[in-house]
């Protein structure tokens, strides 16, 4: 069973100020949840319609598909539903890539390039205020477990970048140099912009070098690319050296 | 005013049996509809709330906002729809890189695909039959008018590896060779699998190399990349060399 009031806590948690006011967000299907339940993330409470996972009693419920039915964001609810505290943030580790994003919006870019970063290994993403929020549900849904092991933070990016001088800060252009002969380094800010209107203003200004991937389709009607596979080139491209012996 | 039975025609144009039944397809918003009508598809009619094209009068019609939302796929209905005759399958330029789809069944992975093959010059997307359909409408608004510059075709892969021997055949396979030491030529199939078990049996037994992205990141729980984004990663592979003159 699930109660009224379950029910109507965790649908808040669709919405930030409600994420923010109770300090946590959910995540569904066996696989992230397992993930999570196995991860530094505190557990709040645990929903399932099957498996039974080692968690405290107290903690889980075995519910119908019916109620979990009523407490999914998903079309096609997955087993199991948890709800998790929000850690604070963590201090980022400047040594090595940090990938920034500066007013990405869409959550399903966002969990992608959660993802990516798990896989390519950049352990820190540093997020403009105004960037999707990661503990959106559609975020975590498509970062798929990454946000367990990918540090993802929020601040002002002109504070942050003032404060942190040292480090060359590489800015996705497009009128940036052609990233394929740039000579990438293996400690940088790497800077994402908005899907509609790229790196911001203020932003720009900061920038000490700007990148782009040429295009080699002749059409000029043809779109940019979007974030989250740009993104993937990006990042392939600052650690590809590291894997052929450059 | 939109008749009863253009909107239920319409609407059914969602379905593949329909669009093949009609031979029509649907395309949303002023800039997509703008460059399907500048491009060799043939317009069936155009439905505008806003902004006329130059096109016949008695193939448009100006409507009403409500009138369109009733007719459209998008939540957000954007101004414009247009219906168009599917054409007949072009031939197939063999000279330069041919991407091959074998089994990709999400349409947003489909339309982003296509914008990339748009970027990085790739004339012809060659899918096998159970790829989803590139006239569905969720694969026409991910593309952002890039399928009218990338010829989508749709075979027997088997048929089509066998009769085409001596083009190079790639896969991306986990398995496979590190890409970024991989000596990648202008000319090849590049073969990607389906989102959930990969590259089918079939195909990789007429595959004549196996490439991989290596992961850099060392948690073995990762997911492996999205096939847009590894898709992504590998056209650029493929390309960047032309750019700086291997």
């Amino acid at each position: 069973m699930v109660s009224k009031n379950q029910i109507k806590l965790i649908k808040s948690l669709s919405q930030k100020k409600f994420r923010n006011k109770y300090g946590l967000f959910v995540v569904e299907g066996l696989k992230g949840v397992r993930e999570f339940i196995n991860s530094d993330y505190e557990l709040n409470s645990l929903y399932t319609t099957g498996e039974i996972f080692n968690v405290p009693g107290e903690l889980s419920d075995k519910i119908k598909e019916k109620d979990l039915r009523k407490i999914s964001f998903l079309k096609t609810p997955q087993q199991a539903l948890a709800v998790f505290t929000i850690p604070q943030q963590k201090n980022i580790n400047l040594n090595g890539l940090v990938l920034v994003l500066d007013g990405v919006r869409d959550p399903g870019n966002l969990g992608t390039i959660i993802r990516l970063c798990d896989w390519f290994g950049i352990e820190s993403i540093v997020c403009s205020e105004d960037t999707v929020d990661c503990y959106n549900p559609k975020v975590v849904q498509a970062s798929m477990g990454s946000l367990t092991r990918v540090n993802v933070s929020y601040t002002d990016l002109k504070d942050f970048f003032l404060n942190n001088r040292n480090v060359p800060v590489y800015g996705a252009m497009l009128d940036g140099e052609n990233i394929y002969s740039s000579n990438l380094p293996d400690s940088a800010f790497i800077v994402m912009g908005n899907e509609a209107n790229g790196v911001s203003e203020e932003v720009k200004k900061l920038l000490t070098r700007e990148i782009n991937i040429p295009q080699f389709g002749q059409d000029q009607n043809t779109e940019s690319l979007n974030v989250a596979t740009a993104t993937a080139i990006i990042l392939s491209e600052f650690r590809r050296g590291n894997s052929i012996g450059k």
